[in-house]
């Protein structure tokens, strides 16, 4: 799917263009090292409780993770940029299972660039997406 | 506390100013269904799957469960805008119990507003805060 993409200004749309190639050689290419190589300050600081604060430790952790999840997949919904920071809402699909059933994980990431275009630090919120028969509303969470 | 701002241009200062004041009138002060006079548009699409639709429902839930959760409060940790979006880093603090040990839940709130300048649909992402000793990094969720 193609994202609604919400920034102004050449830095905060390259930075967009960043964070989607992160996701891209992350997840779907499933190149977790070569991506936070590419990506990442070395001094990548994780805010993820979950995950190991820098950048070779995240490419190591996600290499794994994606190992145990053939499927996973990401959906990037909308991301907004302004100064040194993008943040994406996204859909973590097939991470419960393997099923074309799984309701996945929303989350929103927030990332801080460096002066060098690198990502130097990573915060995100994440949710198990219910079932939409006992929502509230019928307006799905995205 | 007093969040980072990041925002260029005179329209997304304006709709950071006016979250903050959501969050101010509809938790701090305790006034949810003046907040949603105040602030929303009355066709408020809600993507909160425990919150019902539209301004009036928000108003009314909101000031049910504010009754049930005296000690709630907000820190808004980091605010971005652009266009006609405004996303919040928060922190709800008293949400879990009333003691000072509550650990609380980490959000994103996502916020479009309309040409009025009223909040028309609102996403979210909410997490539990987990017990410090239990995660990866040393680096805490804010």
């Amino acid at each position: 799917m193609k994202p609604l993409i919400i920034a102004t200004g050449d830095l905060s749309k390259k930075n967009v263009a960043l964070v989607l190639g992160l996701y891209d050689l992350m997840i779907t290419q499933r190149k977790a090292k070569n991506a936070a190589q590419e990506y990442l300050a070395s001094e990548y600081i994780q805010h993820n409780p979950t995950l190991p604060t820098g950048a070779i430790a995240l490419g190591e952790a996600f290499t794994e993770f994606a190992a145990t999840h053939p499927k996973l997949r990401v959906e990037v919904h909308r991301i907004i940029a302004a100064g040194n920071y993008v943040w994406a809402h996204v859909h973590f699909i097939n991470i419960f299972s393997n099923e074309a059933n799984d309701r996945g994980i929303a989350g929103v990431d927030i990332y801080r660039f460096d002066d060098n275009g690198k990502m130097a630090e990573h915060w995100d919120v994440l949710q198990a997406v219910p079932d939409p028969d006992t929502s509230a509303n019928t307006n799905g969470m995205f």
